[in-house]
């Protein structure tokens, strides 16, 4: 049996049990704090954002990293714990020590993150109230109650779990995440938390954590900004199969199930794109190599031209080469081939005709877009997703925070 | 007596005329066709755009400018003559070869510029027939015309000069600029034309023009696209003063008075923006060099969460430390100042409190916005101007074309 999708995030896994509860972060009085715990330590791997101003929750969870250890992650929305100075830093580890306390397990095993308004002092007070609660709430069925928690202009809870076949045993991964504006590679304001019963040994569990990221949740787009807080954490508990501590079949075997898991994840943030009404994959193919390939995929999914233009329901195909153009790579606009959906455009830079462009814009109305560039040059790949831009998502931008 | 503005555009040069007609390349029937003409040969620089899929025109001008030497511009709108394939580039020699004649010039003395929708053939026939026409109005009047002609989402006419003392003479300097979406350095879909009674060294004129749209025309930005059809093209009669030939007084004068024409005409397309209802200029002093400066100021700039918090009218500065951030340059959070106009909401890191917001609130609901950022690191300054993002925005650019 292949790699199929099975109930459930992040509690799908055995030994993971979550909660989230509202704290009073939010001013909306909606879920705003959420705890995952395992019965036992696992094995963690995690990828940070590239913002040069990170939020301390992200040093703080890059120095716990080393020990490649971790119990327990506490996380809030409503206030990323951005820009607030040696007071953020000294906020995070006592949301660590306090979450430990509540736990009964050594504080060094508590991760740490948070999301939503930058530049606040968190409210420590609300947190402190709320943590028994939270711990006695951890449960099952509350995986879908922390990934409510997580959310901010989020519009749809977003978890979801994959079974499949590692060596001799059949592996699960579950995983929460949120994420919906400020959505870039290296990353969006997005939060991802996953969890496995693998057994895989922490140097290749970090490498592999990295490598799928890098085709999953950082080659999504809503607006081209990255986040001061964004972060991948995977914890492996270990419960399950033979270790894998070299990169044989069975290491690859968990990429795929750890790609499969990542990607659905991705994807449903772009789904969920604030103001988005269609959801776009851009595949570029034939490039000189992947990484030629990957930079023209950026710079079409983020182009607000091109996505405007599909927001409007325009072929305007002319925005895509434009876009193409500036993304720092030589083209042969002789050899090139534009095709939506299975309809091909362009091909070797020749417009196939009003008929054929009246069939994109027919096309165009549906709420899938597949977008596929063939260079023709070699055999660089590469597939973004993005969403189109629309008032939407203005509307929610000028008003947030007000 | 120093630089001051003076009536008109490019016409104000001595020498220079200009005019401006509907050809039909546009459907609403507007102005769509424009002829600039020197009486003498001038000495020519141009800057072009770094896209990699430049139109035919730019490929063209490239070549033709290796002489630097030119006697006039024609130029349309409507129609970007780009990824129109090898029929492209015949259209563009046939433009420059039909406006020769007309004229009765050197055909090597003639540029060509386009600017409009992507992709479609040049309707060569229509411009043939409005040529006569088009020559027979060449005048000062009709400076204005011209500068109406290269317009497309523009809502106004863009024109400016400057007098100002270059050497023992008083120099002019007049140009028409448009542009108003797919706004960014290297460079914008943005046409500018300028023309001087200067006399520079052929070598020394490119140089300066480089060096002074890198800080103009090369620092705005309206929706972070940059197109295929851009230029700059300065034309230098010689009419008056001593030859500049080093890069002594007279040329730093003819350079200041240069950035003046620059910056104005810059300035004038951030304003016309689309949608745009704010002009921000952003300045970064106190980075450890001006390329470190640049990156961060162009960093915010193009923010589309920045811009839309402008819009929103929204003191939302952590957007602003997330999009320094982004920059790829380190920055030092315990020391940075952020100032609204004249009020610092940051001071070394510091907000300065609930009462100080409330005056940046109020400050936001003008017209005309300055921010400002110190990172108190070394002596790197940069400026760049940029538009806020409104709804608007996505209403012309869904729409366009269609």
């Amino acid at each position: 049996m292949s790699i199929h999708e099975i109930p459930g995030g992040i509690t799908a896994i055995k030994g993971i049990t979550a909660s989230g509860v509202a704290a009073g972060i939010k001013k909306n009085k909606q879920r705003d704090l959420a705890l995952i715990y395992s019965a036992t330590p696992c094995t963690v791997a995690g990828v940070f954002t590239k913002n040069r101003c990170p939020a301390s929750s992200i040093q703080f969870n890059k120095a716990r990293l080393r020990k490649r250890q971790g119990q327990a992650i506490i996380a809030n929305s409503g206030n990323a714990n951005a820009a607030t100075g040696p007071r953020g830093m000294e906020d995070t580890k006592w949301m660590a020590r306090v979450t430990a306390q509540s736990l009964g397990i050594p504080e060094h095993l508590v991760y740490v993150a948070s999301t939503g308004v930058i530049g606040e002092p968190l409210p420590v007070e609300k947190i402190q109230q709320a943590l028994p609660g939270l711990t006695a709430a951890l449960s099952k069925e509350n995986g879908r109650a922390a990934a409510e928690a997580i959310m901010t202009t989020d519009k749809m809870v977003k978890e979801f779990a994959v079974e499949g076949p590692v060596g001799q045993s059949r592996i699960k991964i579950g995983g929460i995440t949120k994420g919906s504006g400020m959505v870039h590679p290296n990353m969006a304001t997005m939060l991802a938390f996953l969890a496995t019963d693998a057994s895989v040994d922490p140097a290749l569990l970090q490498e592999g954590l990295r490598e799928v990221t890098h085709r999953t949740f950082n080659a999504i787009t809503v607006d081209g900004d990255t986040s001061t807080n964004d972060l991948v954490l995977l914890f492996a508990s270990g419960q399950k199969g033979s270790l894998i501590n070299q990169k044989g079949k069975p290491y690859q075997q968990f990429l795929a199930l750890l790609e499969a898991a990542c990607s659905r994840l991705a994807q449903m943030i772009v789904q969920d794109g604030e103001g988005a009404t269609k959801f776009i994959t851009v595949q570029v193919i034939g490039a000189t190599h992947d990484r030629a390939a990957r930079q023209i995929a950026s710079s079409i999914a983020r182009s607000n031209l091109v996505k405007t233009a599909f927001f409007g329901q325009d072929t305007n195909w002319g925005r895509i080469v434009a876009a193409m153009g500036n993304a720092g790579v030589a083209i042969n606009l002789a050899k090139l081939d534009i095709t939506f959906g299975k309809i091909p455009l362009l091909l070797k830079g020749m417009h196939q005709g009003k008929e054929v462009e009246a069939e994109v814009n027919a096309y165009l109305k549906n709420k899938e877009l597949m977008l596929s560039v063939d260079l023709h040059e070699g055999a660089g790949t590469a597939t973004f997703w993005t969403s189109d831009l629309s008032e939407d998502y203005i509307r929610i931008n000028a008003a947030y925070r007000s």
